[in-house]
């Protein structure tokens, strides 16, 4: 199933990938896949190794006030790349869609649809989707000069430190 | 010969590009090649042509006051992307260093002797080179974003759009 499911992805992008067709592909019947996987995005993750659940994540994240959003999502994403599986599957992600514009587009059709327009949908400001993609740029970029680049003293840095600085610009796109 | 490993290396990337392709594309025998660069990693550095100078840029930035710095950096950043070759080499860097633990220390060096270092002992703020690392990996990460994974709405924002949220940024790392 989730050999079938990769191929579904890349062949038509998460957003139009069916569970349907996947479900054919593999030779399982549609109720079965969703037992398993329940949703899209549950099958997305499972297929692809994605390590954390965006839409749970929008969900905590911005049940309070998007005005202290900043240090929330500083908060999550430093306690993510703590964990060190968790780190190496998003930065081997990240490298795969660097190299292969299959993944890239895969990766973009997903993170669009799970996370910038449902955290867009919680924001009051002009072009929403623009601010949290910059968010999201930051956040690849500080995983690539921290662990990949890794250049010091920012890849030594402790999370306490870097906490306050990404908070700050990660509020200033949201709400600033 | 270094037109043709510049393409290799930015379509394949530095571990996959292969001295015997580039030999190719560039219609010279590979022992040629090798007799010219010696190793892949040599062509890759000769090939480099670092698109900007950043001892250069860091003083055209820095010699105002620091504290308007951060919509000089983004002016900067923005216009040098919007040359397509300059982009291109930036981003075949990026993808190389994200493979090549050799590269990334290639890179690492320069960057912090050339231009963290430089930028750090103009600032007036505690840990002044995390702070430039973290403009650093901003623009990284705004490159991966926009042009990598390319995102939209941030792949088409114009420069004007980006140029104020990005100047933002940079200046609350280096001075805020």
């Amino acid at each position: 199933m989730l050999a079938a499911a990769r191929a579904e992805f890349a062949a038509r992008g998460y957003q139009k990938a069916g569970m349907r067709a996947i479900a054919r592909a593999a030779g399982v019947d549609a109720a079965l896949l969703h037992h398993y996987f329940g949703t899209k995005d549950r099958l997305f993750m499972a297929a692809l190794e994605f390590p954390f659940e965006p839409r749970a994540v929008v969900e905590k994240v911005f049940e309070d006030d998007p005005a202290s959003a900043g240090e929330r999502v500083a908060a999550f994403v430093l306690e993510l790349w703590e964990q060190p599986p968790v780190r190496e599957r998003l930065l081997a992600l990240v490298r795969t869609a660097a190299v292969s514009e299959e993944v890239a587009a895969l990766m973009r059709s997903f993170m669009v649809t799970e996370l910038v327009d449902r955290v867009a949908a919680r924001l009051d400001v002009e072009q929403p989707e623009l601010r949290v993609e910059l968010v999201m740029s930051q956040i690849v970029g500080l995983a690539v000069a921290r662990y990949v680049i890794a250049v010091e003293p920012l890849a030594s840095a402790p999370p306490e430190v870097l906490a306050p600085l990404l908070g700050r610009t990660v509020q200033g796109y949201l709400t600033g």
